[in-house]
């Protein structure tokens, strides 16, 4: 039986640059260790007083259909939380809850693309994107973020691209990068969106790992607030991964017709998920910073590691979990130096190339195991590398 | 900012028949106390042994990102379930759990039906039908499953529509009509199926609910589990519905695709979520029907209450927790009885043409409140629709 082309042709075709991935997994099934610094999942569960918080909601009843747009709490202190990050003035009306940061990425495209609408991303990026836009049925076109930018965009490169282009998805704090956007980098994606009538779609959920500089919502920028919708999760931030709860922010008149999307798509989120999610951000900024601290302190670690040799050099890693390393000073590409390190060293990173052609000849590592064994897989891999660039 | 046309075509233009449902609400939100009889949801919360069992999965640690198509644990159960109750053999490789039966439905509907392709539904039909079929993009087309044939759809009915389309829905035991399709209706809808190479999306979340007869699933009828992607959920059979985990079931190739699919538009279902769905799946048939039980004896009650009068007649109810009523001897719509019985009586019931034209002249009432308080409001509308028919 044939199915639709949208669903056939959200993955796309030949290598994607996963091998390596797939293999350490492999690996790891056969009973072989591997020091594994591939995912974007804290080393931490969710806080045991979260928990508790879901079950006394679930306890207390809070098991029916709950509201399809959210709880009221929650859209309010979800908005309230963007109003004091962002300054920008925005309510319940300006947010639907969504089961995950993923869902609402994909709803955000389903709602601004009709088939065969041309979605700009940004290349390097993270894994689900361009099959999220192919599996709304939109044309989904990379924009190259270029290494000796630093991977920061560059509006001229975008603009190239955006004639008749409907949106403009990106990603700050960025994975697979690390590079948090500059002002000057946002207001020329800004300046874009505004001549070319894009939307923008700004996926902000490493909006809490900043390490260095400030993080920056487009949505604050002037007349920027109805073109952009923001997504937001508690999987980053607050260590809730599992337990899919993310947002959207936007304009209520979109927000509007995403709750229509919503009754059809999911029917909203789980009533005891919303109160445990409330229950988190009540928490308070405290919190966020105490799940975001391990890997504040790892990136230091991963500073102070790499100083005083060439054969690797950080992208300027100054936000989310990942730090993206250039090693093409060993001649190879990231795809051959990640599968070498698998192979005679057993510590799995994600090559450049698993997130776009942008990030060849570049690996990203995941700061997601504790600080001893991140070091001494640092120091391998550094010694590794200066193997081969010699 | 203009949104997509399929989103913003999701709401359909003028009255619904949802004015009735919106008035009660009001009345309640106002204090006015109102005996609701609109909602298909359980008079019971989920039961605590099965939120201990999600309390247990959380606090143990499964709270990070469980994998995609669902646990193998759950898909497993889900499997030899539906092997068990309808004959067919299934595996894991047939099943991918989603947050939610309605998640279920939209993702059945996305991965056959391309932009503009025709998807039939059969009028009556539970409220977010036409909206699902919009919102990916579908033409919805509905075919009337008539009063005169107890709501069994006719296969000449649907045939004359089939010609180019994709795929067909169909719900049974049925929401809203409460019936429950025949061998003979299912093999006059695969015959259809097959001739015309239609999809079949089954939708049988109320497959424990059967008061009459026999469930039959389609895929079980010769030639169909190829063509036929069934829906399930735990919210009906284990009073779950605000947990939002339900599951498609399809051939392999389906299956494997939707599984792309939710990688982009859900990345899976909460761990503890699926480890209660597996606790409470274990519990076996005993607590399906207990949860079933009170829809039964209510079922019975109405039939006692109809007796020795015409005035309302009931479509016969052999399934699911909703019974339709045929108000027509009253000279009213459906809409006008259920208003004037909420001014009159502060008894809210569904006008039958919330759920399409083909249920004009009836009205739904959900088996939703305790026996006592039940079976006064029937005998409340029993005797204010024997006024009117006078």
């Amino acid at each position: 039986m044939r199915l639709s082309n949208r669903i056939s042709g959200i993955v796309g075709g030949g290598s994607d640059g996963w091998g390596v991935f797939y293999k350490a997994r492999r690996m790891i099934a056969e009973g072989i260790p591997v020091t594994e610094l591939t995912i974007g999942e804290h080393d931490i569960r969710t806080d045991p007083v979260i928990l508790e918080a879901m079950h006394k909601a679930a306890m207390g009843g809070h098991t029916g259909y709950a509201m399809v747009p959210g709880t009221d709490r929650l859209r309010d202190a979800v908005a309230s939380r963007i109003q004091a990050r962002t300054g920008v003035p925005t309510t319940r009306d300006n947010i639907i809850i969504t089961p995950g940061g993923q869902s609402a990425l994909f709803a955000s495209h389903h709602s601004v693309c009709d088939e065969g609408d041309t979605a700009l991303f940004i290349d390097p990026y993270y894994a689900t994107y361009p099959g999220s836009l192919r599996g709304v049925g939109a044309k989904a076109v990379p924009i190259k973020a270029r290494a000796e930018r630093h991977f920061q965009p560059d509006a001229a490169d975008i603009a190239a691209k955006a004639n008749g282009a409907r949106s403009l998805l990106i990603n700050s704090p960025n994975n697979p990068t690390g590079v948090v956007y500059s002002r000057e980098t946002l207001e020329g994606i800004a300046g874009v969106c505004k001549d070319h009538d894009l939307w923008l779609i700004s996926d902000e959920v490493y909006d809490t790992q900043v390490w260095q500089g400030e993080h920056i919502s487009p949505r604050s920028l002037p007349d920027m607030a109805e073109r952009t919708l923001v997504i937001g999760s508690m999987s980053k931030s607050h260590a809730m991964t599992g337990s899919r709860c993310g947002w959207i922010c936007g304009s209520e008149a979109a927000i509007q017709k995403l709750i229509d999307l919503a009754t059809s798509t999911t029917y909203g989120v789980a009533g005891f998920v919303q109160d445990a999610a409330l229950f988190a951000l009540n928490l308070g900024e405290a919190h966020e910073e105490k799940v975001a601290a391990p890997f504040r302190r790892r990136r230091a670690l991963t500073l102070e590691a790499l100083a005083g040799q060439n054969a690797v050099r950080a992208v300027p890693a100054d936000g989310a979990m990942y730090v993206m390393l250039d090693i093409r000073a060993t001649g190879m590409s990231g795809e051959e130096f990640a599968l070498a390190l698998l192979d005679q060293h057993r510590i799995a990173v994600m090559p450049g190339e698993s997130f776009g052609a942008a990030a060849a000849g570049h690996i990203r590592v995941a700061m997601t195991i504790d600080n001893t064994r991140y070091v001494e897989a640092l120091k391998t891999l550094i010694s590794f590398a200066n193997e081969k660039a010699k």
